[in-house]
């Protein structure tokens, strides 16, 4: 067997550093092709000594130039920038590339992973989000295979394998609910950020840890599943399940579900991702059934979570709504890391823009073709900064 | 399409009616080619009407003749007894014998379709239990496959499509624990023959429901198990899952555990054998994620249950302990049922004779070749038969 050759754009972030946790782990599997980072150039400069990938791609010429002086030579090809970044990504020496950056440099770097035909592991939302109908087609066009990195959509993945999707009745999502699947509704005007920031199961950036707070993020991952494997979103069905080791099902038309289960640890599905069709034997706890006790299930509290049934009409008015739903997202949510809006705001404004974009698409302004057709992924992303945009400037306004 | 076709071996039986209950609701998918049952002739009868059959088997001559002075011409070809049977279930025009006969009949006759290439639907514990290795080898020479129609190994079937037996870490099958799963071990002696035939999940015959009460029923499951997915007993491992919704999982190297659940409703496993590789939009109730509430997974408590200890051991020492176990639980069962023994001596009972067994073994008897090797289905039965008898007589000693 030869070694599988990996591209990991996004290197020392947490799906990047996994990744590698893994290559190390089974070293005769994998070998890195390249990596790459947007900061963390001291990390990357230890990664690059530690896995001596041929290229490299950092955020900046300057990155660049610090790298270079500190590498012996030969030393790997260095690239700078989004033009650099495309260019590692396009690289067809890549039998895999892990995509692991967040944002929209991410969506361009996979898509251009894409168009050349390379096989993907999918960590960054924005692609499906911003893209999922444009990327998926390019998908089938070249080729490429999707492979979903994070639990829920790697587990619906696995429960897929070997049925058929036209005996697919329906995809159920499971979500913990976050910090406050029990808070009452009449106390979520008393939720403060330090209780936001404390997401019961998985430790994540502070981002995502809101986006689970307010379930936007069950609502994001409604809209990746629908593109990711082509499912209407009326068939997708948020469940909460708060001990997250149920990862997600598929119940088929004979009443049978199949599920993926496991503990919460995202080196699993990283490794699926990797190895498939082959698994690797992952070092560390394994789950013993015996040993679950309780798992619960219950209906979704929409009531307390508007979030989730904004992201759900987006995801059904397909189009630019998820872009823009995303960009007014990431708005609301940096304003409420900042302090200066409330929990409670965020819905209210994400639902301000939606709103917006509606009459704006009635309108068929020319300046803005995106919000009434996405063509390309510079559409998408314009459709994404449009959102996050208006949000930005109706909160200034406040 | 052309529809699949059908042998129905005891299609009065629980197994035969819910598969014709499938086929009257997909007329157009299957068409009944062959029908058997022991004695309920009225009942098969009707079923002849109904399915159209081109053979039919019952128990004896006099019910053969029975059904033929009723039957109009031109009637199906009418077969009686085991040597009936067997030319029945051999028949080369069945794409699928469903398999629903229980005991050594049903051994016989389902060997006879595998020897015959028939793919089959297996309802009929004692195949492999028996001569679980005989059958599979034999499966294998003819190209047989074999689809488990009980929910169990239905659910480890359907979470092994599409992925690697090599990465298979763990089979666990799950149990109810039946009745008896919260009684403390002090308050055993005082269980009554109507609290053991009471199963809190499933409804089904006596012998069967007080297997489940002695967990007896697992342990031949995981004789099963390790036949029909050719894995180490070591590797087989009973949960206590008290709601019987999550059927059973497999275990990945990666720590992925893929499960299959729905409701407890044996036509859902049923439905699977017939129509896979498609599914079957069953009519009826569907389970709901959302309204489930909780479900529990605890460590089986061994100490309670003597029978499943048996049963593993048996299972590790193969040849012919599994039968002589299945034997001496048939006939300690039904002293259990005709009231002649307390609960607690039915693993007593099957214990002693497990240890006559071993000291028979030794002996290399020439009156007993099959308790060393098992070599045909014949040597099977008669070691399940010496069990049986080994433990009516040491019943009748008493």
């Amino acid at each position: 067997m030869t070694a599988k050759r990996l591209t990991v754009l996004g290197s020392t972030g947490s799906i990047g550093t996994n990744t590698l946790d893994i290559v190390r782990q089974f070293p005769d599997k994998f070998q890195v092709t390249a990596l790459s980072c947007h900061n963390r150039i001291q990390k990357i400069h230890e990664q690059i000594e530690e896995f001596q990938p041929q290229s490299v791609c950092v955020g900046s010429e300057e990155n660049a130039q610090w790298l270079k002086a500190r590498l012996p030579s030969p030393r790997p090809e260095i690239l700078s920038g989004t033009e650099g970044l495309i260019q590692l990504a396009s690289n067809r020496n890549a039998d895999l590339v892990v995509a692991g950056i967040v944002g929209a440099a991410g969506l361009r770097s996979t898509y251009a992973a894409i168009e050349n035909g390379r096989n993907i592991a999918l960590a960054n939302k924005e692609t499906m989000v911003l893209a999922g109908e444009l990327i998926m087609a390019k998908a089938k066009q070249t080729g490429s295979l999707i492979f979903p990195a994070d639990s829920e959509h790697n587990a619906i993945y696995q429960s897929l394998i070997g049925h058929q999707r036209s005996d697919i009745e329906k995809i159920i999502l499971t979500a913990s609910g976050g910090p406050f699947r029990d808070t009452p509704l009449e106390a979520f005007q008393d939720i403060t950020l330090d209780e936001a920031l404390n997401h019961p199961n998985w430790e994540m950036g502070s981002k995502i840890t809101i986006d689970s707070a307010t379930m936007m993020n069950k609502g994001l991952e409604i809209i990746e599943a629908r593109w990711l494997f082509d499912i209407p979103v009326s068939q997708i069905e948020p469940v909460i399940h708060r001990e997250s080791i149920v990862h997600s099902l598929v119940e088929y038309t004979d009443g049978s579900f199949i599920a993926q289960m496991g503990l919460p640890d995202m080196r699993t599905p990283i490794a699926f991702c990797l190895a498939y069709p082959d698994r690797l034997p992952l070092e560390g706890p394994k789950m013993k059934m015996s040993e679950l006790g309780k798992l619960h299930f219950a209906p979704v509290p929409f009531e307390k979570f508007p979030c989730l049934s904004l992201a759900i009409t987006a995801a059904n008015l397909e189009g630019a709504a998820p872009a823009v739903l995303n960009g007014a997202n990431e708005a609301a949510v940096a304003a409420y890391l900042d302090g200066k809006i409330h929990f409670m705001d965020i819905a209210r404004i994400i639902s301000e823009i939606m709103e917006q974009f509606e009459l704006k698409k009635m309108q068929h302004d020319e300046q803005f073709p995106f919000l009434n057709k996405i063509e390309t992924i510079e559409d998408a992303l314009d459709a994404d900064q449009w959102g996050r945009q208006i949000a930005q400037s109706s909160l200034t306004g406040e």
